[in-house]
């Protein structure tokens, strides 16, 4: 496999775009990053989109070739929809990655999309919980909000301050997406307010949950061969390493769970991450992750490593995940701020840590050489975690 | 990319399978695939599914981690669903390759599944649609047979004989079914009961369109180098070479659709299949096309170039497109008469070709070397196509 790197970068807002339709919000994403990369549309020689949900809520499959065809790629490039719920965004980077790293095509867009916001929460709920196993989960009752929060339960019993690791948490994020213009919920929250919001599913409260989101992003990618000449142009941004982007399964339903604690996917893909990439988590600089829900941040940054198992919570209520902090995480506002278009969030990670990397981010890290995204599926079922490298670290 | 075979094959019968889940029915092809391959699951480095409207009509996403999970592939193998409507069978096939043939695993399992036939015929049709481009065509009332009616008119147009012509394909393809064990609808039927059969989307007919359909078909691929060892073990299949195996984007609404009488996506994929295999349409011995309406078969065969342009109705009249003709097409019955399981069609179909170029097939076709498969999604909005060799050819 031959070295790659992220050319080009490019996002929606997240929130609500209740009048684009799903495929030109795709496109939007993709000729940001396309601009951003200075490559033309008939240079692309193969397309991934993260959806989950699109043919729920919207009516709407073979996206991808939809969104090929709105750009004008050129016939012989493939354009495929990949689905893995909740983590659809960075198996549509991997994929992407192969396709480029195989040596298969020298330029290729990975991008992601969703859109939730017309459908109401009901009808939303119900399409969320196609990440769910039908035959065994399905038929209990069960829901997202109501898998983790037994989890948060579990997490109680180990942690008698589990109320405010979880508020610290909310807080932290909300505040970070205050700085992040493409965020859909940023604000400047007290302990109260969080704490005394109303409650989703016990333990979990409104202000534990990510919202309900429509958004896209896209990145270009590039073999390193294929664009040294590009880079001594003026104007021409550095690239961005991939240093390792891996994807692992896990159980899917909660019978076959042995831990709610942590999810056997993210530990494996962080494991093999490491191995791929020869770093291990002191040299990562900052993390966005999955925080589909408070407690997911404490359960992820335990399972990635980036923070002592069983420590996570302390350390973000002591302000070591601040982005001035030990290990700043979710600088971007992660799902509780920024918002969280199920198939684009994982591109939309890429996106912010690009921005990050590169010296361009409204809430910046100092001195980040290194980001670590980590975007999840289901309760689990399915991870990807990509590490990223300026050029020069 | 290195060399890449199918070293085992897997598929329930198409048809109806209503008490079967979806996760279940793919299961069941990938552990017949395995046990065909004689390779262990544990082996097994990455998982590619293909399904279509999983998600609509039985509220199943995430659909490969259950698979995975099921059948106990390792935590470290990605586990991905592709969609490009009625091509996802097909696009899951190339991924898989593509990890095979990148190194990235030695051994991985690409599947296709749909349930449909609990839905009931209005519910199905619905369904379908989201291969159809919401914004543009939806709106139109325009369906699948609408679309493929609007095809024909204009073939009958070119040719006087249409009706003549379309009847051969069904007839060959249901006379191919028959034999097939596999096949949903085989059957030996007249003209007559064809040409008064009810009209679905003038001037189609009952008999012109293919089933509704429920059924799972997986295949395993693995690096030449990494079997090696295994072929000198008694009563190891001869493995089949992946000789090809290309993906392609065409128009997705009829408006940017130039000629209805030619899948632009299906153009370039065979050609790309010749440049990259350094074959020619004289080599093909047999080719497995995607006949979700008699009318498509003679369009495909055109555009794949085993038959001259314009010639694809008289050969099929003159019995040239049989099992002994000398272009013998669709010998499993095709979607016609197999059936038409969305999301495993573009994988049964490279089932079928294995299993005649291992000289197993009830059907057989003399001195099979050289097999092509084609896998159309949508109105032509993407396509697949493969060629796959007996190792000696």
């Amino acid at each position: 496999m031959r070295p790659v790197s992220i050319v080009g970068i490019g996002s929606t807002r997240f929130g609500r775009h209740k009048e684009t339709p799903l495929d030109a919000l795709a496109a939007a994403a993709c000729r940001e990053a396309l601009a951003d990369a200075g490559i033309a549309a008939p240079e692309i020689g193969a397309l991934y989109l993260g959806n989950f949900i699109g043919g729920v809520l919207s009516g709407q499959e073979v996206l991808a070739g939809l969104v090929g065809h709105q750009l004008g790629l050129p016939l012989s490039a493939p354009c495929s929809k990949v689905e893995g719920a909740c983590a659809s965004g960075g198996i549509a980077f991997r994929q992407a990655w192969m396709s480029v790293a195989a040596g298969l095509c020298d330029f290729a867009i990975a991008a992601g999309v969703e859109k939730m916001s017309h459908a109401g929460t009901a009808r939303v709920t119900e399409a969320l919980n196609c990440a769910m196993d039908q035959q065994r989960d399905g038929p209990t009752g069960l829901s997202f909000p109501g898998y983790f929060g037994m989890a948060a339960r579990v997490y109680g019993e180990a942690h008698a301050e589990w109320r405010s690791h979880l508020t610290a948490v909310t807080r932290k994020n909300k505040a970070n997406g205050l700085k992040n213009p493409l965020a859909q919920m940023g604000e400047d929250v007290s302990a109260e307010t969080v704490e005394h919001s109303p409650l989703v599913a016990d333990p979990l409260r409104l202000y534990d949950c990510c919202p309900i989101s429509d958004g896209a992003a896209a990145v270009v990618i590039a073999a390193d061969e294929a664009v040294k000449e590009r880079l001594s142009r003026a104007g021409a941004k550095a690239p961005i390493r991939i240093a390792a982007t891996v994807q692992t399964r896990g159980a899917p339903d909660v019978a076959s769970i042995r831990n709610l604690l942590s999810f056997e996917a993210t530990v494996e893909a962080a494991r093999q991450a490491y191995r791929v990439s020869g770093l291990s988590p002191s040299d990562i600089d900052f993390v966005e992750l999955h925080d589909c829900f408070s407690l997911t941040e404490i359960l992820d940054a335990e399972d990635l490593g980036v923070v002592p198992r069983g420590m996570a919570g302390a350390w973000t209520r002591e302000g070591r995940t601040r982005p001035d902090g030990d290990m700043p995480i979710n600088v971007s506002g992660g799902l509780l701020a920024k918002g969280h278009p199920v198939g684009a969030t994982g591109v939309g990670q890429l996106y912010e840590a690009v921005r990050q990397l590169r010296g361009e981010h409204a809430n910046p890290v100092k001195d980040a050489a290194i980001g670590m995204t980590h975007n999840l599926g289901g309760a689990g079922v399915v991870c990807t975690v990509s590490i990223l490298k300026r050029a020069d670290a």
